[in-house]
């Protein structure tokens, strides 16, 4: 006899050219995303770089550059966050006008353990010099900017705070295995609470200045524009906004009269997530889901789930509405910006009750 | 150094149970689609059966039963048709008012080469009893229905004539290979120009009938239902309507000034195509796009393009509309039914150019 099929999910792919693939996010079980279904977002195609021959620079305004070979890195304390990672076009394509751009629906988020040094670790080692204002972390991926008509590399900076925040750490490993090559082998900055554009791979080079960094990266990409025809009132993303996602059942889908379980995540930037609300009659009545306790800390997501008892027939719109420890909730509406980050209104579904 | 990183498309993920998965059309480079990018609809979980002890029963309005092993089948002189495989779901996601089921966006298509008996050959060895109607196909998979409280096989039936039709095979290999069990290995019915529906995989008996088959997977589902609050005026779903789809650029992509090639591809369940027109202005100018010439017969989709030289830059709605050999031609707008099937309106997708 045939043994029983696998049936898994996959990433859903957005473009090839740079690689851009979502999390399959509704069909998403745990806590820690495995490497194949972790969302997958590029700006260039993929770097080549040297394993071993792996050296990390820490240069600028500092008492002694330093270079650091991965052994080095690897005897300093390391540190593990369960970090999630998102990226500020996560539910671009729900923004209303639409958005031109990688159309990512719900999936541009996954989550995991990080292990590495924290990056402060490895300041302190080079000295800070007086002055200094900003952390630059230089990537390996470079390509041409067709707007700029010039090469550049990925390269972003950190405010110094943030830079020596604790857990803002240099990952070596995630989910207890070296970095999978596609998410910045052999080492990633992973900034806590930030969309994921802060969190740059396949680190080339570490640079502390006294300056304010200018790069496309932050200067002309992630910046939310608020108004269509002009670059007017521009301001730089960064914390992740406060959202939820309706896991289970799925938008459209046709279920029986019954008990079902509704189920999603819900994450924050700063913070904690303390509650999360579910509609079932479009935002008319609400009712607090259940939040596994102890599992609002960190930076990870919280996992929900509601039991909704339906007897009668129809069609419903459910919606899941998230609160933090710092009082901030889940609009109606999203903050709509010209280039669609931070998505973060309300989440909707429609079921049809047969 | 490291290696180039391999980059490929993937299955988008519909449903885990039972497994509905999307072909990534936008990103097929072929005329042969490979097994692991081959669209998966089922109904139920996948069935179990017995490789080594396969038989084929043929039986009902017949002059003699037959009962085949698969040797006997490989005897029979075969056929293989390159067949477009469409689930007649496919595109359900861009009717409005929207329709509950699973949301198929553009890629629940495939194609490839089918090679086989054809039915017809069977038949006549068992010999076609008087008064026969229909044959009916009859598949290992079964489940319960809720809608009747209870279990059946996937099962539906074709009028004498198709199943006659001298490309209409019992398919034992796909693209030179045994058929993928998941695409219902050993044996599946291939009718090449309706609806995947009728396509019954891993069968397990074929009867012929001198009534009207009713089955549910034919009088339930797979019917038209014109109106969204009664069930009047249905008609069953059988052959494939004429349609198109753009597959690159991708809709909402952002592209710079310059030449660009449109490509898509285009396919009918009668005739062949004879035209594919393109608008660059949301349908006032049309334009002929380009179809290999010799690539419009047979049962498979036909590739299109056309070389778009863009200079002004601002945003665009870019159409495509097939015609075939019957003289149909892609409607404005789809005809709306309260299942969502066969929906066949004017591809269209957006772009800005910048």
């Amino acid at each position: 006899m045939t043994k029983p099929q696998k049936v898994r999910p996959y990433l859903t792919t957005r473009s090839l050219l740079p690689e851009n693939q979502e999390t399959p996010i509704q069909f998403i079980n745990n806590d820690s995303v495995e490497n194949q279904l972790f969302f997958r977002r590029n700006h260039f195609t993929y770097p080549t770089l040297s394993y071993s021959n792996y050296w990390l620079p820490i240069n600028g305004v500092v008492s002694a550059p330093l270079l650091l070979s991965m052994q080095d890195i690897l005897q300093y304390p390391s540190k593990t966050v369960e970090v999630v990672l998102e990226c500020s076009g996560d539910k671009r394509n729900l923004f209303e006008p639409k958005i031109f751009g990688e159309q990512w629906e719900k999936g541009a988020i996954s989550q995991g353990k990080w292990k590495g040094v924290p990056l402060r670790t490895l300041l302190e080692l080079s000295g800070i010099g007086e002055g200094a204002k900003e952390v630059v972390v230089e990537g390996y991926d470079y390509g041409l900017r067709t707007d700029l008509d010039e090469v550049y590399t990925y390269t972003r900076s950190l405010p110094i705070e943030k830079a020596l925040h604790q857990d803002t750490i240099i990952a070596y490993e995630y989910n207890n295995q070296p970095i999978p090559f596609k998410h910045g082998y052999p080492l990633r900055l992973i900034v806590p609470q930030w969309y994921a554009m802060a969190s740059v791979k396949w680190i080339k080079q570490i640079s502390v200045i006294n300056t304010t960094f200018t790069g496309p990266f932050q200067t002309i990409d992630y910046m939310y524009y608020p108004n269509k025809d002009n670059d007017q009132n521009a301001f730089p993303v960064t914390a992740i906004n406060i959202n939820s996602t309706i896991q289970k059942p799925l938008d459209m889908e046709k279920i029986n009269t019954g008990v079902h379980l509704i189920k999603g995540i819900a994450w924050t930037g700063k913070g904690v997530i303390t509650k999360v609300e579910i509609s079932m009659d479009d935002g008319n009545t609400w009712s607090n889901a259940g939040i596994l306790p102890g599992k609002n800390v960190g930076y990870g997501w919280v996992s929900w789930s509601f039991e909704w008892n339906i007897s009668e027939k129809g069609e419903y719109t459910i919606k899941s509405r998230a609160t933090d420890s710092f009082g901030q909730i889940q609009p109606n509406l999203p903050f709509w910006n010209k280039k669609g980050y931070g998505y973060n209104a309300i989440d909707k579904i429609k079921v049809k009750v047969e």
